[in-house]
Formats: C-alpha cells, sequence, structure tokens
C-alpha cells in the first residue's frame, strides 16, 4: 500500500507521466502554522536540475496545500498537498525501442510481472518523481518536530564510487568509533551541506573528488552510487515500539523504501561487528543539563543520563535515548545509462537496448533531502506514539509501595 | 505495537521472566497439515545451549498450539501458541548490582524512558527469549511457502569480527559480483549450515577461524559481533508492494527488528555503490522452463524472463523477479559482557559494574534461525498480498483492442 | 484517521470550505478499464439541488482523476481523485451569529473541543461534502464488484418521519419475514429508485406522502429524518472476517461513519427480537444453478445450499452466505434548521441562534448513494480479503485420508 | 483478522473445542495497578450457568495473566491472557446428524464456505466462547478508564421479545425523548443491574414479565432475543476520528461483532427519524462545574459547555460531547432450538435436524458484560488516540495574532 505511518500517516498517489502526483497527510497537529512556504524549500532542494551532475529537467515542482489548514493554521484535519506534473516529454518513453525491452534493473519488468499491465514509461510508481509526496509531507513532520522539540535533521553524502569521506580503516572498521566523526555528527547543518553542492559532501577535498568522479562515469555514459548518511538530533528518548517496530527497524523500513537504495546501517552499523563488546558498549554518564547546541523546551523530557560514546547511534533495545540518532543509507548506480545493454526484449528475444532521455549519472546529492523526509516521517510517527503512551500514564494515580518503578527522565508534568 | 504483518498478522507476548511466552498467528491459509511438530525443529534451532559458543542456559522450549487446528489441519483461524518460562534464575537479575546500574548498551535505561517503569530484568521484550514467538510463527510461513512454491529459506554466518567468508576486494568490492558466493547463495541448503555448528558457516577453515575467534573473546570476557546472510530461493515473482512497503524495505524492517543488529543489505548492498551502472545492471536472459532444483508447482507462475546476473538481489523496483532474494545483516557484540565496565547508576553516580549470569560471547550463529523465521513472515505476507492482487484481476474481463498490455508470467489461469 | 479499508483503501481529504475535496484509493485491482464517466454518474446522484425537496445550492462536482490509470486502464496503483470546491458563499457561515454560537447538534462544538481550533465553517469534515470522496472511491469498486461478480447495489427511502414503505405490524414486527418485502429486495433496481425522485421511495403513493411530508417541515423552517435500505445481491459467500470484523459489523462501521446516521440493522435487525427462533431461522434448501436475474460468471463459486427465507440478510456468523444481504440506516432530522434556538454561545451565554443558509430539511433521498458506496467499500474489502484466502489456499496440497472436511461451493478451480 | 482497536489493541484467538482460548493485549498504559482479580468478576458474569434462564454449562473461566506486568504493575508490554477450555462434551456435537447438517442460521454453513474446511463443532470462531477474550481485554480497559476518568460504563437489558422496559409510543417515538429514560441512563450502576438477575433489566415488574417469557420460550424448546442498552458515563470529550471512525461508527463496529446481533442505534436512534429537528436538537447550557455523580480528577479537561437535552447521545459529528453515550444493541433469538426443523444436509437431501445439547432459550442477560466490554475498547481507543492529539498539540508555541481560534475546555495544562 502506498500509506507509510500510523499516527502520522502519508498515503501518496501519482506516477511520472500522469495528471499531478501528490499525498494526504493525516494526524498533523492541530494548531500549527503551515502555509505553501513551510514545504517548498525542501522541494526546491529535492528538485532535479541543480548542477550538472544531476539531471537537466526542470521540474518546477509547486506544490498547494488542498485542505486542512484554514488562515494558515493547521485544522487537524488530513493535509491534502498536490504537484503538477509538466515537461514531461512522453516522446523519450514512447519510442519503439523502450516498448520492447524492459530496462535492465529498473522496475519495467517486474511492475509487468506484479500487475499484468504496463504504464507506458515503464514501472511508473518506482519513479524518483514519486518522492515528492514524501518530502512534503517529510516537511511538515519536520517543522512540527522542530517547533515541538528542536529537533534537528540533516542529511549529507559520505561517499559516491570508492570515495569516501571517512574511509573505513583497521583503527576505526566502523567511522563510530572516530571522534572526528562523531563531532561532524553532533554539529552539521544544512546550510554547510548545501554550501558544498554539487555533492553536498561537507568537506571541499572530498567533495571536489566526488565532483570528479561523477562526472567521469557521466562522460562515460556510466552510473555511480554512494551513501548519505543522516542525523537527527534533539530527539527525545523513549521513541520507538518493541518488539517489531523498534525505532532502527522503521528507519530502516523508510530508507529501504527510497528507490535505488540497497542497504541501511545504524550507528556503528556493519564496522560494528568487527569491534569488541568492550568497546562498543556505550557507558553511561550524567547528562548535561541542555545538550550543548539544543534549544530549551521546558515541557520537554530530557533524559538524566547520556552515554560517553555513541556505537548505539542514539538507539539501544530499539529505543531512543536521547543521543544523536545517525544512520547511513546505501543508493546503488542508477539503472538506466547512455551505454548500450546486451540484454532481452518481453518476448525473451535477445537484442541491445540503447536508453534514451537525460539521467541522472549519481541521484546520491539528490536523495540527501528524501532521506532527510523519511527520517523525519519516521520519527514524527515515534513520537506521537511515545507522547500518547507518557499522556496516558500521566492520568493514572501514582504506584505506592516499594516496587521497582524508578523515574527516568525530569519530566514536565512531575508524573 | 507487537504485531507484524498485514495479511499473515503476528502478535506476540512475553518479556524473559513471566509466565510464558508466546504469539497469535492469524490469517494462515485453511486446510493445511499442521502439527507442533512441524514447529519445534526451528525453535530447537533458536534454543541456546547448542555448543560451547553459546549460552549453556538449557531452556526446553517445547512449543503449544492452542487454537486454529483440528486433527491436524489449520482451520483458518486464529494459531495460538505458547511456550513456557523455565529455570530463570531469577537471582541473577535481582541482586543489588543489576538494580542500582542500567547494563550500557542493553535496554535497561531505554525501557525504564519509554515506560517510566522497569521489569526486574531489564529491558524485558528486548531479550532474545522475545524472539521464540518470531520463530513459531516462521515455520508456519514457512511451511506454507514450501508446499505451496518450494520455497527454501537458508540463512549462515558470513563474517564473526573480521573472518569473512567472502572478504571484500578491490575486484569485488561486493560478493554480489563474485560467481563463487552467487553458486552457494543458489545451493546452500540447512542441512550443510548445521554442519558446520557451531559456527554455522559454511567453510570449514573459515567456521574454525570463527569459533577460536569467539572462543577468545568468550576468554576474556568479551563478545564479538557477524553477520549472517540468508537466501530465499523459489520465490514467485510480483512481491513487494510499492512505493513504501517495497520487498527489501519490508525485509529491512524485519531484519533490524531483531534484537542487536545494527544493519541490512539486500543483493549488492554497501558494496554495490562502488560498482558502475555498466557493471551493476543485470541484464535479462529467457527463462529456463524450472529453474535448476526448484520444484514444479503447475499452478504457480514463473516468469518468462530471468537476469544474467543478480546484483539486484532478487528485487528490481522494490518486486520480486523470481531470481534468489538474499540480504545480509549485521549483528553488533552482545551488550552483557563479564569484564567490569565503568558506567553511571540509574541516580547518576559513577561506578563499576560487573554483570552476571551466563551469556553469549557471540549470537550471530543462533541468529539464524530467527533471520530465517522473519525472512518467511516477510515473503509469507507479501505472498497473500500478491494472490489477492493477482485472484482479483483474473476475475475481470480481458481487455479489449491497443492497449499496451503484456503478459508478463506464464500464468496457470491463462489471464 | 480519514482511511477506510484494508485491501481496498480509501483516504479522503477536504472539507467544505478549502479548495478541493478528493481522495486517494489504493488497492485497485489492474487492469480494469476505467475513466471519469464511470464515477460521475453516482457523484451526480449525490449532488444536491436535484429538487425541491435537496438544497438549492448548484454544486458542479465534476471529478477528475489524477493518476492510478492510463489508456483509460487501471495500474493497480493509486487512483487519485478531485473534486474542486466551488460557490462556496462563505458569507453565510462568515457571519457574526455562527461566529458566536456553536449550532446545536451540529459538530462545531464538538471539533473545537477535539482539535483546539475552529474552521470557519465550523466542524468542516463532518459536511456532507466531505462524502464526496466516498462515492468517487465507491464508483471504483462498485464497478470491479460488478463486473467480476455481477454484484448489484441498490439502496432506496424505506421512510420518512412516520411515513413508512413497510409500517410494522404485529403479524410482520421485522419487515423481513414480510415475503412483498423480500420480493422487493430481490427485484429492485436503481432506474426504479430513480423514478420516484424526489422521494426515491418506490412507491407511488407512500413516495407521494413522503413529498407533502418533507415539504411541511420545511415550510416550518424545521427538518425531519428517515430510513434507507440498501441491498447487495450476487454477494459471493465466504464475505466477512471472525470474529471483529464480521461483515455485518463492517457495514455498521461504513453506515455509522455517515454524518447524521442513528442506527443500523442487519437483515430482520430491531424487529427481529420480537420474532421466535423457529420463525426466524432460515432453513437450508438446495440452491439453484443460477440465482434468478444473476450473470452466470463460470469463474466464481456459487454455493450449492441457499436459505428459504432470508431473515439472516445475507449473512450468518459475520459471513456472507450468498443470499441477498440488506440493511437499514437511520438518519436523523438535519441539525441546521430556520427556526430561532434558544441555546448558548461559546462564551457559555444564553441567547438565541437564528441560522442562515441553505439546508436540506431532510437529507434521507440524498443519502441514497452515499450508502451504496459505503455498502460498495465494505462488500469490494472483503471480497479481496477472501479471493486472498482462496487463492492461497488453492495452492496447497490436497487433503488426504479422513478429515472431516467438506467441499462447499462449487469452485472453478476444483479445490 | 481478529484484531480490534489501534491504540489499544485486542488480538483474540481460541475456538470452542481446542486447547483453550484467550487474547493479547497491546497497548495497555504502563504503570498501572493490574492483577486477575480485576479482570475476574466481569469474566464471571459473562459466564454461562448463572440461573434458570442462561445454559448451566459450569465453564470455569478462569483467566490467567501470562505477561506484561510484575508485581501486580502493568510494564507497558504486551499482556496475554489464557482461559482454558474444559468441560466440552464433544459428544454433544460429533455426532452424526451434526455432522450431516449445518445447523439454520449458525455459523456452520458460512465457516465452510469460507474457509473450505469444517470444524467439528461447525463454526467455532463463531461460539459464544470467543467473547471470553473479549471481556478480558475490556476489563483491563475498563480499570484504566475508571482510574483515569472516572468513566462508568453499564449495560442493561432493555427488551426481551415484546416485553419493553419503555415501549415505544406516539409521545416517545424514541425513549431518548422520555425523561424517565434519561434518568435511567444517568443513575444506573452494575449493582443494580445484577439485583435483577436473571433479566437484568433494571425493573421489578418488567422483569418477571422477561424471566416468565423466556420461561415459556424455552418450555416451548425455542427461543427469544432482545435489546441490551448500554451507557458510558464521564467519558471525555473530544473522542472520535472524523471521517470514517466516528465514535458511533466504532461502537457500532464493536457490538454487530458480538454473536448475534441484528442492530445498533445511538442516542434517539430509529425512533428518532420521527422526530423534527427542532425537538430532535439539543441546545447548549453551560456546563455544571462537576457533573453530578461524576469524580473529579483534576488533570481531566471539562467542557465548559453540555446539552439540554440528550438526543444525541453524547456524539456530536461522531465526536463526544462530554454528556453520557447511550445505545442499544438487538440480538436476535438463539439459532439453536430444540424443536425439529425442516432443513437441508451438506450433500443438499432435504431432511430433519433436531439439535442436541444444551443452548440458551435467550443470550441477552448474558450479553450484558460483553457489550459493556466492548464498549471498554471502542472508548480506551479513541482515549489514547485523543491523548495523543491533545499532547501533541499542546507542545506547539502558542499561536499569535487574530486567527479564529478558541479554546473549549478547561484545561489542565492550559494549552
Amino acid at each position: 500500500m502506498s500509506t507509510f505511518g500510523t499516527h502520522f500517516r502519508v498515503t501518496t498517489y501519482g506516477e511520472s507521466h500522469c495528471l499531478s502526483v501528490g499525498c494526504i497527510v493525516d494526524g498533523c497537529p492541530p494548531g500549527m502554522a503551515l502555509t505553501d512556504a513551510d514545504i517548498q524549500p525542501q522541494m526546491t532542494r529535492r528538485r532535479p536540475g541543480q548542477s550538472a551532475i544531476t539531471t537537466p529537467r526542470d521540474e518546477k515542482d509547486r506544490v498547494e496545500i488542498q485542505s486542512g489548514t484554514e488562515f494558515g493554521i493547521t485544522l487537524g484535519t488530513p493535509i491534502g498537498m498536490r504537484v503538477m506534473n509538466e515537461n514531461q516529454r512522453k516522446q523519450d518513453y514512447g519510442n519503439q525501442t523502450m516498448d520492447m525491452y524492459p530496462r535492465p534493473s529498473h522496475a519495467d519488468w517486474t511492475y509487468l510481472e506484479k500487475y499484468g499491465v504496463k504504464a507506458s514509461s515503464g514501472g511508473g510508481r518506482s519513479s524518483a518523481r514519486e518522492t515528492i509526496g514524501r518530502v512534503a509531507a517529510g516537511a511538515i513532520a519536520e517543522k512540527y518536530l522542530r517547533e515541538a522539540y528542536g529537533v534537528e535533521i540533516v542529511a549529507f553524502v559520505t561517499s559516491i564510487g570508492n570515495e569516501f569521506l571517512f574511509p573505513p580503516s583497521p583503527a576505526h572498521p566502523t567511522c563510530a568509533t572516530n571522534p572526528e566523526y562523531l563531532k561532524l555528527i553532533e554539529t552539521i547543518d544544512r546550510k554547510t551541506v548545501d554550501a558544498f553542492l554539487p555533492a553536498r559532501c561537507p568537506n571541499d577535498e572530498c567533495s571536489k573528488r566526488m565532483v570528479k568522479l561523477v562526472a567521469d562515469y557521466r562522460d562515460r555514459q556510466d552510473s555511480i552510487g554512494g551513501t548519505v548518511t543522516c542525523v537527527v538530533r534533539n530527539c527525545p528518548s523513549g521513541l520507538g515500539e518493541p518488539c517489531f517496530d523498534k525505532l532502527e527497524a522503521t528507519l530502516a523500513h523508510a530508507m529501504l523504501s527510497i528507490p535505488a537504495t540497497k542497504g541501511f546501517e545504524i550507528g556503528s552499523g556493519f564496522g560494528g561487528c568487527q569491534v569488541p563488546g568492550s568497546v562498543h558498549n556505550d557507558p553511561f554518564i550524567k547528562a548535561p543539563a541542555i545538550p550543548p547546541g539544543a534549544i530549551d523546551h521546558p515541557a520537554v523530557p530530557r533524559p538524566r543520563l547520556t552515554t560517553k560514546t555513541n556505537n548505539s547511534g542514539g538507539i539501544q533495545g530499539g529505543i531512543s535515548n536521547g543521543a544523536p540518532i545517525y544512520f547511513t543509507v546505501a543508493f546503488k548506480p542508477p539503472a538506466t545509462i547512455g551505454q548500450a545493454q546486451n540484454t532481452a526484449t518481453y518476448d525473451e528475444e535477445t537484442g541491445v537496448l540503447e536508453a534514451k532521455g537525460r539521467h541522472d549519472p549519481c541521484v546520491v546529492p539528490r536523495a540527501v533531502p528524501i532521506v532527510e523526509s523519511m527520517a523525519a516521517l519516521v520519527i514524527m510517527d515515534a513520537v506521537l506514539a511515545q507522547q500518547a503512551r507518557t499522556a496516558a500514564r500521566s492520568l493514572l494515580p501514582p504506584l505506592k509501595g516499594v516496587v521497582p518503578v524508578l523515574g527516568g527522565s525530569k519530566e514536565a508534568d512531575g508524573a
């Protein structure tokens, strides 16, 4: 189903060549200031055509709120949003070659297997254009999280091909154990990331190497993949629902639902398998009153403990502990390449496919706002679930006697 | 919520020190032969105490079906299952030290943050014992998939610490491009895996190195992580729901919901980011009538095309293409270690924690049946969703005229 | 949440005074012919302004499919639909009186209690305009059910005020025991119902009495309620999910979600409480090969048994038995009346409210297509659930031996 | 699916003749005192064998909590509960006659149509025994609602056959307009209801007439139906989710999911269709500081307005307004009767069925705790949904300027 989330629920529609794409956001808290202008910036960051290393199509992608607000305030009712499809150049897709061949490693063939019918653009809902609804919804979630908790969500490119911002090393099989990396996680912001356009990798030298690498692949009519790392700061503790909806599980779900993704790792990730428990464990320390850089939201619980290291990536036992949550997502090389490919037709005949159209040699930098948006949707849903629990508990009479019950966070309601 | 799946829905209950653990499986097709004996083997494979490298507790873990079957046949109604908790040795947990300290990188602290109350065993639902319900449910799913489609699900250990079955190399930054690896994926079975107990890594030399490595960590009262790779063969094409519930997304969700997991990768995975599109793309070829080793299920659609390579890991555009689905899961080193740890108490005092109790130095081999079970639950849910779609479509009148509609699979119903 | 259904899932958005209203339909089977023209007729039947006894606002209500189809064929992907809001006459709502008073028995006050913010039109999502998305979605469901099974869904007015099409009597405390009523249930069609506009009560004399009654209330600036009965014919057996989602339970849910409804009864209903079991029980008889008037869909199972009477209303144990499903829905008198009403302001001051604007004295006839649409959504969802089950079972090997398993329907697949 | 609720989610298992019946309750707030003793009383009220007019089977129905609590305190994790099946007397069901005939108006035939397999007891999950899990879960919900809000839920019998506690009359086509009825709604408690066992109709004379009526039907080996009315008092305002999950819609769903129900009406109900809007509308008045008989929960919002009359049944626009919520449920005569019935066998042969076994001639009094339990589940789920919304909103910065936003309830948090 094209629905994501339980409490903050997004339903999207639209493929690349129909009338419009859009979504309905249900469960947005009422009483929040919200206009198109809150949503457009991430839409624009997602838009192709921002540089030489992304596709030159000029999609306007103006979002238009249909419902759910009045006088710029959310009503608590479903928020419909729509973005028109323009500049579709159907002729790129409707040509005879494309009709004959399922494109290798694209969704043309599997969509046909699944639905038994075929859109003229192949696997229509697998198009990057489908992500518009996610980004629109994510911008709303993010606004709430920022206003209510001061949450900051920042993604950036950590590798393209074999160019790494933090290459794995024997000393640090996972960059989680590298203090320099943790420092970056704690301080990076979107403005800095965008200053490194088109690569969105916040390091001058590495960024240049990445741009050159992508240009090389583009010139060879080839493509290349990479990784995006995302951090969520000032996230309240207690998020994540045992046992199937652990916070890292819903984050992984969200990230692997983005087109072209191949992997997800939280905190120390795959490299963490090589680190012994005595190093990997994050010892507890007393938390500073207000974490550095955090806005004080007096009504929001702050954990009394934090961890000295953060190999856990801010999540323990599936539940956020208040430390920065960070994770990395792998993106494969785009499947549509200019090079001729030996493959088979729908009718099982062997032949050579030469793709037309304009396509990204590397989608990684453009994936940055999409990763941020999906992270916002996951955190928002988890926040509402946990707020419900805390609110429910706060109405119960206090427990008496000597049961082993201990208060965790300093809480505004004193419960 | 403690529920997984939409069409084949599992709800689990129980923590490590209560009366019993168990689950309810809803949505099992009626008319399938099923008794406790179908479920017990995976329960036993999951059980601790199978070798020197896993925990010596002797949990009996006898599953008992409560409902949903009669005369050994499923009725189509919910199947309740229960496993008693025995041999709990509460004194290991109820000691004074454990009451004072949240264990580093365990769920004690975050459960308290989440719920505001604390079970005597800390993060009770984060215990490995919670996985019993998953394995019981997975065994039912697996039986259906095997009977209906000949699906085979096999997991095995691919690394412990820095011992790799297929170490990454410049030639193969991802083992997906290594023909030897693909061969293993296509042929490995459970009997072979279990022949390599206690490591469950199907290579004699590597297995021995792993056993030694774990023993070293055990002797140092330390722990170590590793990876499990899982393959699903004979899986029908067309599984996975665009756009949020892509098959790799629900697999990632399932895997990251297993305790102690830190990462997931499908097909070429993280290494695939370093491979150019021209290599990474999987060209189409005509499919053999029956894939080698596959049971012929005449009623089951077989795709007419398959791919020459399988960097996609059997999933394209979020939908299965009929090729083997394979993925790898990262497990961190167990958090409970015998070494003394400098940390803080619940009351924010610094101190030294020395954990008691008997715990695994490495959970990776024991995770094998859990990974298989979660894979079975995901595939089963996707199969039922797709069967519903295909059945719905098959009742519509045939489409007339020149619409660009092409038949994918050879289908039994001729639609 | 603004979502209905599990397998055929409708999500709606929009209130009366925003930019547009609409919905997303997810789960529509692929390969079905579908254009705006399939949807518009029910939209038009729902539209106000069709006669003197409904409100004279001329809403155009042109539906426009945004996605999910190509060349007039469903793709299986989400179908977005949109209807612009026009002719809103905000001044009727924005006046000072309406701002001061919550309208009695309207949703103004409860929406404010729920959301803490207030749309200028009061309880925006409780407006009849919200039902547009339901009717659009229902038209799609209905088309599938008709094409796949020959399902016919017809609703009609059975009472307005104390004018009854079949008044309860000592002989028939429930009209379910009245053969004349059952005959009507088995034969009524939409064309006949609309021939009795504006009352939509298929009896000349009763219809005239109803029209006069409504005119009387209108002239007194008052309003009146009534009941709508709906029948679903040629519905396959086996629909409805024990135990919480019995077919009558989801029908009741659907009907009570329509604005202004106060009651629901299935089959013999409330009157059935007065009939002894010996009369109320429906004895089984051998089913005719093809029920009278039914289209033969050779692929569709037909039960071998049917019932002689139909007090059950086509549902037994929560599951459809293949007989006509019929139920009745109660609608209260519209809350907005022209008469002055003594009530209180938002600020707790007593005062007199005189409503402006043009409003229906009786919504019952206009509710007819809404009831049909919600019935279609319920049946469609249940059909997909049951198709999934049947398809899943059909792939299992046949059961051997002497287990007490009996075949029910003649099924096309021979299972 | 056998699951009810979104935030407070109950999943049940078990049929009448398997090992046990039970449920898992997920989403119970942590930190609430809870033991078996909180649940058993309603289990016992539900139990058959309480009087001459209910079935003499002596089911013990001892509930046993499996998980989710420790030291008598809820942990916030899933609560497993189990009740053994005893005294099953399989021979009543396994006889040859029962194997040959689907019982008229029972679920035997439709279960076979649905599942294609047949439990030896016919429609196993349609048995009244299935309601045990509902009652166990409802008792937990009720405890929370009582402790957090002082909610009182009381059901009682309002008619059996044609014996009515408040017979409809020209003056009061709906008893909602009858002040005597409203008085009863506001004051009735469970102790009073049980004082009128076996009829559970709180009127001495009417109760006696009902007992006699049921005895007459029992003596004729026949059966009879009736209605149960239920009131929920001290329910917070703002409950119910527009537009599909209006509070009356989820109540209707819950009630029609109880075996043997045929109808549901909220507030004025079907009779309300005959009352003009000018009478039916509930004018607003200033609310008393604390409603009579209500416990003061200082943290719980109290609406500033209430209604003078209560034809709405405490719900307007699908949302609770703080007034007592009341509704009536119709129960058909039990399908299993001692009289011989002319019907057909599974093999389409006509014949005569004489049922054996001991069965209720009237289930209405015994349905009282089941109706209460389902009401508790609905209200609990709605409460958690609304608490989540209110909590989410309370963290937003206050809205500035002249937007038309008005405060509803006096709220503890001052938002």
